[in-house]
């Protein structure tokens, strides 16, 4: 198309086309303001009535608010302006033309409901606010995998279609393949380990999980995306200080880079970067802590996995991210490794933001027997698994890694009630489409 | 885990714990070499019979091809191995002892079929040539969204599991949800157009899309990853601007970046990046230039198809990448937009590496009458579409964009014969697993 200079390049003394919505219509009488807003922000057209070709001043009057226009003309200083800045048009080409009822407006003027903005997405990141969202999440999808290859780590893309999942029947969507019985895949776990047994040793993959679970929370969603890393000859501890690299570049990164966002969302202020490295607590720790919290109204024991209740409790006495590591054994999964010295606690970590859980990961299970075995005591067929198992008879080295939910990411740093809010098209048990 | 040294920046003069895989042993009586390899490269371990320890020597002659240790020792400078330097060691650890018969021979000795390799993909990945090409993919990938964020875009997320398909129930696979029918997305088409309507304007993303289609070719895969682009205020041209830059910056980044692994590829000498614009050939001179090559037994006329020999035919004429635009209307997709000034034409273009068709894309129809009509006439509901018809009604800016098949570009930069190498565990009509 033509030349076309956004909206916030637009300097007095030049000759500019922009184009974008019609944000506003002020019509005072003889003299009429459009604000017109494009992708990096909004400027002021100025309509005279009695010193404009007539024509161009109906085109303009005559225009409905979220039309699409392109105005070429001269950008003049204005300090009356939103920006200090307006111009005066030569002319006016509509694009499009958009009904005068809108589903959703905007101008933020009045609140609509999560659901009409899910329904129209569209409108919806024309919100300032909506926009930042989505421009923040770039960046930090950016910056974890800049942290990332920081750390050595290669990027992968597993398959989404698979024959087996680890976490049973019920978990998972199933789906036809050429006949076959399949599954959409509920991680990359066994896919990345497969890797790093290779020479690739490190890797990475920012891809969709799919997880058939069947509640409705505002911290659940049924197709996310997760940030997975694993390492060869990477015990927990080292699979930790990559996981707290990543979350800290992300934090960094939007602090640097996305300033007007931060502030569109009206958490400039109050945004901080965590620092690292983020405490380690015990898994004994936790209980105690979350005990001494008084928040519950029973003790919790030894064994006992963390209620909701109790995370947020250490969330607040702790006040930042944090990992729980040294779990009890019996509530983490199979291919997490025992520690050497006692095998009542797992090598197992979860990564906490105050309000949420946000990474889980550990030490591999590589000897070959202690999986099988594994696979068994969970009442799965190994047989069915020999894609994955056989690789162990093959020089498997020691690996660890985690995935992190990449919405709940976003959702923790921008402060979000709804992780639905941190996905453009989100799936839930209801709502698949758009 | 305990510090480790790549062996590549294993420094003669430094005590150094390097880990790793047995790749070879050579036994010479009095003397032996084990060599190490780990993700940097390779390295010697000297053994010498009558001057070390004995439970240290025996452990090195024990070990089998492919298991997993850890070597502590000096590294010394000697220039009659491999790499000029080896370690002489005071302790060996083994982490991982593999069985003596391996399915696949990572020190490419014997050459494998590529189902064996793609059944062992964890071996084959530590041939060198197999961790070239993954380490290039990933680099294809860094140096694409680099130049996409260049380019003013935004990298978004688009659902995977949607209630329609554009293309036909046929080439959908069916996905059971919660009850409800639904499909695994073939494309974000409609999904990152919703995005490109709003004050994001230019998104790209990289992502898996799913394609039902039976034909088994070494250029077709049921699960593939699609690099997308979409713009608002884009024309078909800006869009190939988009499209060139992209591919060229892939390239560049190999050839400044992959150096080591296009060697380990047999191909470093012959790399070339190309160079842009890449030529525009509008569908006419692509059919009169087919048609002079000869090669063809009929004759082309306006409107067909361009088969696959002739598409091979006007690749080796022009000799590099290409694309082809103005098609007959009739034959792109009806959410493609025609000229203006010819309804014949159409705004779609394909951008072809000499080998074989890597892009689509073209000016999108924003004009909500002529894209319900277009539904109809494709034999679509539009109703099914409310979701997505509705958006051009509140101010969709005309729009372009384009996608490329991820693995069609580094198998095409790789030279590789098949498309399956280009991806890490492949799913085609026969294959599910790994």
């Amino acid at each position: 198309m033509d030349e076309r200079t956004y909206t916030a390049d637009a300097e007095p003394g030049q000759t500019a086309t922009v184009a974008g919505w019609v944000h506003e219509i002020r019509d005072l009488g003889g003299i009429a303001f459009l604000i017109l807003r494009d992708t990096s922000g909004r400027i002021q057209i100025k309509l005279e009535k009695d010193e404009m070709d007539d024509e161009l001043v109906e085109t303009g009057l005559d225009l409905s608010r979220e039309s699409v226009v392109t105005v070429t003309g001269d950008v003049k200083e204005e300090p009356r302006a939103p920006t200090d800045v307006e111009v005066v048009p030569e002319s006016i080409e509509v694009l499009s033309a958009a009904d005068t009822e809108l589903p959703l407006d905007p101008t933020e003027k009045v609140d609509a409901e999560l659901s009409t903005r899910l329904d129209n997405r569209t409108l919806d990141l024309r919100r300032e606010a909506g926009q930042a969202v989505f421009e923040i999440r770039s960046e930090v999808l950016r910056a974890a995998r800049e942290a990332f290859r920081a750390a050595d780590a290669t990027e992968i893309n597993t398959p989404k279609i698979v024959a087996t999942g680890t976490e049973g029947g019920t978990e998972l969507f199933p789906i036809t393949y050429f006949g076959q019985e399949a599954f959409m895949n509920q991680s990359p776990q066994l896919f990345k380990q497969l890797v790093a047994g290779s020479n690739v040793e490190r890797v990475f993959e920012i891809g969709p999980i799919f997880r058939a679970e069947e509640h409705n929370t505002p911290r659940h969603l049924n197709e996310a995306t997760s940030i997975d890393f694993e390492g060869a000859f990477c015990d927990h501890h080292d699979a930790m200080d990559v996981c707290e690299d990543v979350v800290a570049a992300a934090y960094e990164a939007v602090a640097e880079n996305c300033e007007a966002q931060l502030e569109a969302l009206g958490i400039a202020e109050e945004f901080t970067v965590p620092e690292t490295p983020f405490p380690r607590l015990s898994y004994e720790e936790a209980i105690e802590r979350i005990n001494a919290t008084g928040e519950l109204d029973e003790q919790l024991v030894w064994g006992d996995d963390l209620p909701t209740e109790g995370e947020r409790a250490l969330g607040d006495d702790v006040g930042g991210h944090y990992f729980i590591t040294d779990w009890p054994a019996e509530i983490k999964p199979f291919y997490i490794m025992d520690h050497d010295d006692d095998e009542t606690l797992s090598t197992g970590f979860d990564m906490m933001h105050p309000r949420m859980e946000l990474v889980s990961g550990g030490q591999r299970e590589h000897r070959r027997e202690q999986l099988i075995e594994g696979f068994e005591a969970q009442g799965l067929d190994p047989e069915a698994f020999e894609y994955y198992t056989k690789v162990f008879k093959y020089g498997m080295p020691p690996h660890a890694g985690w995935g992190l939910g990449g919405e709940r990411l976003v959702m923790t740093m921008l402060d979000l009630d709804n992780i639905r809010e941190a996905v453009l098209f989100p799936r839930d048990r209801q709502r698949l489409s758009p």
